[in-house]
């Protein structure tokens, strides 16, 4: 490690153990499966680049002398992303966070750049802003969202981060002896996407604008779940009204959870949350009164102090709406889910009851309206939630397991040969995030036994 | 007749017999069937106010000595909406055609202005334009889209003008003895919108703007219809890749009517036509080459002087593909139909050839990406586009004859109650555009039972 440090020059340096404890972080702790693994988990030093070529420096000395990098945003992740299993150097990007260019319909901005941030500076340049964005908003990174996430706010309409046209554009920088800066365009930028960094650095990123709009938040109450989720499909499929954001969430999540909201809701209802479009609003409200909604709260008509005083409703949704239950109630957990129909919702909700508080994100995917879980879940032991996982799975509802740390697990189950074949090339000697990506690590894992794969890193005293 | 002239002031009033056949033409002459019927009919006078005001005085003219009123834009429908059946005076509103107020997110025009005028505008002042236009857009005019229309060029990603949200908001003139304004808003819009004018004059609309692009037009080969119809389904099923239009031609249709386009194409091929936004260029490009499409045109790398000599290919699609053809052929007419599935279609292309050319408009409707037929027809006798309709139907797929004139008969097959009760209040006496609306002529129609209805007015010498 010394001698990594030796050829680091003047970037940022940081080895003081809470700060590098702290950096060693992401928000895998939401899982109780993920902290029970990785809560022992840190790297060595920190290590901030404020350049492309500091970052080529920082990567070359990592080839020489045999140390692990992780990548890191703002580490708002929730999948351990970001924990540096094999320990080494954390690699900050957030010092690398300028916007470098703005056109009509698209930004350009380094990959340290927070995603708010962009957004206030292209609304100013040319009235256009991120067509999507995690609830973590105000704090992500545009890097870290593509490397790690997949869709969010505004998925409603766009669909997701690794549909064909969601990325315009990135810059990666190899893990070698002399590290290249890569430009990937089209189909190449599913290399790297959604790869925690596995097989590279990525420092630019290119993405399209949509209009910008002042965004009016609506909280909507349903005595019935099934008529929340009802709305929120059909609202959704309402090509003519145009939103951000359609989530559904089961009582008593709003009552229990919301706790700034709770003077606008009513005990026992169930809850839409609504990003709308101003040029919306008229059709909107008739659309609520229409399917007998109850209109809790409208941010365009609330006071200032109201305003300063309540979070924005994407704050309150995808995994923010975990957060807030995890912070009243720390034995809450949940799950990634997709429920084919209604019908299928209604199944699993009766099924689970209040063990799994239902909450649904609707999205666009292939252009169907679909209807994606998040639900919270009441967790007891490992056992249980992998019955629930699979009872989800025997009613035909897909999984997407947060309860696991690898690009596989958590995703398709299965080798991504594009993004294997990419980590040869930029990081032949898988310095980049080691553990994460079991093909590299394990090529013969079997994925479909239904054990979870263990990272060797992580179990020093002998073989996993 | 002289009575109303008296009346009129110096309001604009034409006479002169060639003038008035002209104005008393929409493009009906698309039916064999419309063109059968409605060859004869002419009004006697063209009125054409510049203000509300004066449309008040023409109304309040009418109410008093029983004249016909039929409105008009630029006469660009093709279902004999503007054809003044009891005669009477044509009210020609092409000379209300300011844009009165522009902000971000929405345009309010007067009845009479072009569409592509008012996107000029929008353009210019805001960087937004229209969310649809028919393919008439350099020549119609918002009021006679609203009145008239149902969608367009942009319905692939906004549905339609009936959906909710898609209009914010209508002025109409009502025709009494003292002519009243109304301001309509929310689900009251649906009274008018596609009324044909039967039941109020549309003099204002308000409607939603969105981001403007410079659309890049894209000309798409394949050698197999089925091919380039499930290209243009996937296209249009992509969320995050930003078009306009996407429309699908059999062959020989682009290569026996796409005059201009012609030696862009390769004979034998089935073609869809494209207009995308710019920053989802490279996208398309892929996604076309993964498709194995033959990209035959695209507008970005074309010269001047073949921009100059190409039409849009909006002035391709749509129903200018209907009158390319009868420029060719007189023999031809088309259908409007709706294939609930690409085995829905490949059955009926199968099962009626070359008598039924085939062209979709794939549209959203209701959120899921929609296969709209615009099929051309070899027309021989109106009992064999009759049994075509009811082989449609009873293989589920649904018809839109659009070789009737009334409103009932085109549209739901079935009394709009709110169109007619706004009718009641609005034109008490019938004045406006009569014989278009069954429901007010003659409330005991039998919709089911396949006869066409026929307006007394056009049958002068005897009952029907």
């Amino acid at each position: 490690m010394s001698d990594f440090r030796a050829e680091l020059g003047d970037i940022p340096v940081d080895d003081h153990p809470r700060i590098v404890q702290q950096r060693s972080r992401d928000h895998y702790w939401y899982s109780p499966v993920l902290k029970a693994k990785l809560d022992h988990v840190t790297a060595e030093i920190v290590v901030s680049p404020r350049s492309n070529d500091e970052v080529k420096t920082v990567l070359a000395a990592a080839y020489k002398h045999g140390v692990a990098i992780t990548p890191r945003g703002a580490g708002t992740g929730n999948y351990g992303q970001a924990m540096p299993l094999a320990g080494g150097a954390m690699l900050n990007l957030m010092n690398m966070d300028k916007v470098l260019d703005i056109k009509s319909d698209r930004v350009r901005a380094q990959a340290g750049a927070v995603m708010e941030q962009i957004d206030n500076q292209t609304k100013a340049a040319v009235g256009g802003e991120l067509r999507f964005h995690p609830s973590t908003y105000r704090m992500a990174s545009i890097g870290g969202f593509i490397a790690g996430g997949s869709g969010g706010v505004g998925s409603v309409r766009w669909g997701g981060l690794r549909n064909l046209g969601s990325i315009l554009g990135l810059k990666v920088i190899t893990c070698e002896a002399e590290p290249r800066e890569l430009d990937l365009e089209g189909e190449d930028i599913l290399k790297v996407a959604h790869a925690y960094g596995t097989n590279g650095i990525i420092v630019e990123a290119e993405m399209p604008l949509t209009a910008s709009y002042d965004w009016v938040d609506m909280v909507v109450g349903f005595d019935d779940f099934m008529e929340a989720a009802r709305f929120g499909r059909e609202v959704a499929a309402q090509d003519s009204l145009l939103v951000k954001e359609v989530s559904v969430y089961a009582a008593p999540i709003p009552e229990a959870y919301f706790n700034r909201h709770k003077p606008y809701l009513k005990d026992g209802q169930s809850v839409v949350l609504l990003m709308v479009a101003p040029v919306a609003l008229a059709a909107m409200s008739l659309f609520i009164s229409h399917h007998k909604g109850d209109l809790r709260y409208r941010s365009d008509t609330a006071s200032a102090e109201e305003l300063k005083r309540l979070p924005p409703v994407y704050e309150l949704a995808w995994n923010h709406t975990t957060l807030r239950a995890l912070k009243v109630d720390p034995t809450i957990t949940y799950l990634q889910t997709r429920y084919p129909s209604l019908e299928h919702l209604e199944k699993m909700t009766s099924m689970l009851g209040d063990e799994l508080p239902m909450h649904i994100e609707v999205t666009r995917q292939d252009g169907n309206v679909t209807l994606s879980g998040l639900p919270l879940l009441r967790y007891t032991t490992e056992a249980r939630l992998d019955e629930i996982v699979a009872l989800h799975e025997a009613n035909g509802c897909d999984v997407f397991n947060p309860h696991r740390y690898t690009l596989e697990e958590g995703g398709m189950k299965r080798t991504d040969q594009k993004q294997l074949d990419f980590k040869r090339q930029a990081d032949p000697t898988g310095r980049l995030n080691p553990g994460k990506m079991i093909a590299w690590e394990n090529p013969d894992f079997d994925f479909k036994a239904g054990k979870a794969w263990l990272f060797n890193g992580l179990n020093p005293v002998g073989p996993a």
